[in-house]
C-alpha cells in the first residue's frame, strides 16, 4: 500500500491548541504513601466486596442496563427525588463532561472560580467554549458580587467544598446565587460526605440546579467509576440525550448499588477521617502552618516558611506523595489528602523535624 | 427557600432539538431469547472468570491507570504496532466520541453510509456537526466515487463490517478511499472478529486512519465496556486530549488483558458462530430468504414476502427479540445476532413455520 503522511491536522483549532489535562499521578512503585488524589484510605465496604464475588460473571457478555435504573433509584430514595431526577455517569467527570457539552459552546461561556478544579477551564476549552474565571478572596472564601461577575456565564461549576483549598462557601450564599444567575449552576460535590452540609435539597426548589456526586472518595471506590447527577427531570432529559448509552459497566453497577446501600460502613470511615484530618490540623496549626479551613478529606497547608514547593519535594523524597499547585495564590501551600493514623503520623514526623521551633 | 422554574431553556439548540441515541431493547425477562444487540451467546473466557475472581478488591480505593498502559502494550503487540498508536475507551462508542469531538464541529462537517450504525449521525448532530449521508448500493455495497461524494468532510466514518447489513466492503476499494480523502477515515471494526480480514494494518501507511475495536462482541464482554483505537501517533496524541482521564475501571482493564490474552478461547468462540451463522444462512435461503452476505455476528434477512416487521414481530410474540429497522431500504430486513445453534434452531421453526412452502 502507499504511505500517505498526512500535511495538515484535521483537528479543531481548539484541540490542537490546548493542552490536556494533567491527572494526580497514579504512581506504580507500592511502598509510597500516597496522599495527591484525595482518595480513600480503607477500602470498599464489604458489601462491595461481597456482591462482586457474588456476581454472576457469565452474565458480562450481555450489555448492561443503559439506565442505571436500580441505582438511580436507590440514588433517589437516598435523596427524596425521583428517579427521573438522577443520572449516572461514568465517575463524576463524565457528569462534568454531560454538562459542558449540554450547556456551552462557542457562545455559551462558563465560568468557575479561581482556583478551583482545573478540569473545568480543560473541559470548556474542549468544547470551544471560553471559561470566565471569578477569582476567591485571599482566604478563598466566595467574593462579593458573584453574580455580576459570572453575567453571560450560561453554565457556572461551583465546587463546594472547593478543591485544592477543601474550603466550603455558606450555603445560604450558594442558595442566593442559584435564584439570581440567569443560567445552570452546577454545584460539584464531590467533597460533600466529609462537610456539615450539602446542596442536595436545591434541586427541589430551583430548577437550574445540577448537584453532581462521587462514588471515588468517600465510598472509596476511585477505581469503579461512578458518579451522578440530580437535576429537574426537564435537565436530566436533556442530559441523557449526551450521555454515552452504556457509560457505566455491569461489575460498577453491582458495586455501586451494594455501596449506596450500606450507610453504616460509609459514616464510619468518614468518622475516622475527620477524626484524622482534626488531628493533622491541629499538630501542622502547632508547627506553624497556615491551614484552610476543610470541609472535604484533604487539607491545603502552608508550612510556616511558606515555600509549598520545598514541603511538597521534602515529602515526596521521604516517599510521601501530595500535591503541589504551582501559581501566586497556590503555590505556598500543598495538598494533604486525609491518609490513615499511621500515614499521616508519618508525615508529621517530617513536617516536626522541618518546622519544628528549636 | 424560593422555588424557582426556568423561563427558558439554557440547553444548547441542537441538545434540545434533537432525539437521543436509542440503544437496543435490554428487556429485563430472563427467559427471552436475546438476539437484538449482537452479543456474543458464549461466556467470556475462563481466564477473565479468574482474572475478576482474583482482583484484589481492597485497591478498587485507588483510582485506575488513567491510560490503560498495560492494556495498550498488548494491544500494540497483537497489532504490530506501539504503545503510542494505541488508545483506550470505555467501549468503542467512547472512541467514537473522542474522534466526533477531534475532528467535527460547526465547520467541520462528518460523513457515513446510508444505512449504517445510527450512532454516528447522533454523535456528529450532538457536536453541532452537519453529517453527509452516502448512500449504499441496493445491495448494500459501496456506490462509485465516495471520495466525491464525502467531499467537504473532514471525518468518515465506515463501519466494516457494517450494521445493520453485516455487509463488508473490498479492501483495496476501502484502502483507496484512505489515500485519497481529504480528511480522516474512522474505520469502525467492531465485527471484524467474524471477517476474513480487516483494515489495522491501514494504520502503518496512512497517518489519517483510526481503526476502532470492541470487547463486546467477539470477546463476550459486552458488560464491562471495553473499546480501543489505532492510529498515528499525532492522531492518538491528540485524542488523548479529549479523553476522560479515568475512562476505564479498574475490572475492566483486568479483565480486558485477561480476554485479550486468551487468543485460543476467543479463536474457538468465533469458529462457533461462524458455524453456526453458515447454518442459518443456508437454512433461511431454502424458505426463500434473501440474505445480505455477512462478515459479522449477526445477518440481515428479508423474509419471502418482504415484510420485515411481521416476521419481527412473531418473533417477539414467540419470546425471540432481533431488531427491525423501520425504513424503505431495511424495512424488508430483520437483523438477527448470531445466538447458540439451540436458539437460533428455534428461530428456525417459526420460520419455517410462517414461510415453508406448502
Amino acid at each position: 500500500m502507499k504511505i500517505r503522511v498526512n500535511k495538515k491536522s484535521y483537528f479543531r483549532l481548539d484541540i490542537d491548541e490546548m493542552n490536556g489535562y494533567t491527572p494526580g499521578e497514579q504512581p506504580k512503585m507500592l511502598n509510597l504513601i500516597k496522599l495527591n488524589t484525595n482518595e480513600n484510605p480503607y477500602p470498599p465496604s464489604p458489601k462491595v466486596i461481597e456482591a462482586i464475588r457474588n456476581f454472576e460473571l457469565n452474565h458480562l457478555r450481555l450489555y448492561p442496563d443503559p439506565m442505571c435504573d436500580s441505582i438511580r433509584d436507590v440514588v433517589a430514595e437516598l435523596h427524596g427525588v425521583k428517579r427521573e431526577n438522577v443520572i449516572a455517569g461514568n465517575g463524576s467527570d463524565d457528569i462534568l463532561t454531560m454538562a459542558i457539552r449540554c450547556f456551552t459552546d462557542g457562545e455559551r461561556v462558563a465560568a468557575c472560580f479561581d482556583p478551583t478544579y482545573s478540569l473545568y477551564n480543560v473541559l470548556a476549552r474542549m468544547q470551544g467554549a471560553k471559561c470566565i474565571k471569578i477569582r476567591l478572596k485571599r482566604d478563598f472564601s466566595l467574593p462579593a458580587n458573584v453574580v455580576k461577575k459570572a453575567d453571560g456565564a450560561n453554565l457556572l461549576l461551583i465546587a463546594r467544598p472547593n478543591s485544592p483549598t477543601g474550603r466550603s462557601y455558606p450555603l445560604k450564599q450558594v442558595a442566593k446565587i442559584c435564584e439570581k444567575f440567569d443560567g445552570i449552576v452546577l454545584i460539584d460535590e464531590a467533597y460533600a460526605d466529609f462537610a456539615g452540609d450539602n446542596c442536595a435539597d436545591f434541586v427541589k426548589c430551583f430548577d437550574n440546579v445540577i448537584i453532581s456526586r462521587t462514588m471515588s472518595k468517600s465510598y472509596s471506590l476511585a477505581g469503579i467509576r461512578f458518579g451522578y447527577a440530580l437535576a429537574s427531570a426537564k435537565i436530566i432529559d436533556g442530559m441523557m440525550k449526551v450521555k454515552d448509552s452504556y457509560n457505566v459497566s455491569m461489575l460498577t453497577q453491582a458495586a455501586v448499588k451494594a455501596a449506596l446501600q450500606d450507610r453504616e460502613y460509609l459514616a464510619e470511615t468518614v468518622a475516622k477521617i475527620l477524626n484524622t484530618r482534626k488531628r493533622l490540623v491541629k499538630k501542622l496549626a502547632a508547627l506553624g502552618f497556615e491551614i484552610v479551613e476543610s470541609d472535604a478529606n484533604f487539607v491545603f497547608a502552608a508550612p510556616p516558611d511558606n515555600d509549598g514547593k520545598n514541603f511538597f519535594d521534602v515529602l515526596r523524597d521521604n516517599q510521601i506523595v501530595t500535591r503541589y499547585f504551582p501559581g501566586k495564590t497556590t503555590g505556598r501551600y500543598v495538598r494533604i489528602s486525609i491518609g490513615t493514623d499511621e500515614q499521616i503520623n508519618k508525615l508529621l514526623e517530617i513536617a516536626k523535624k522541618l518546622y519544628q521551633p528549636r
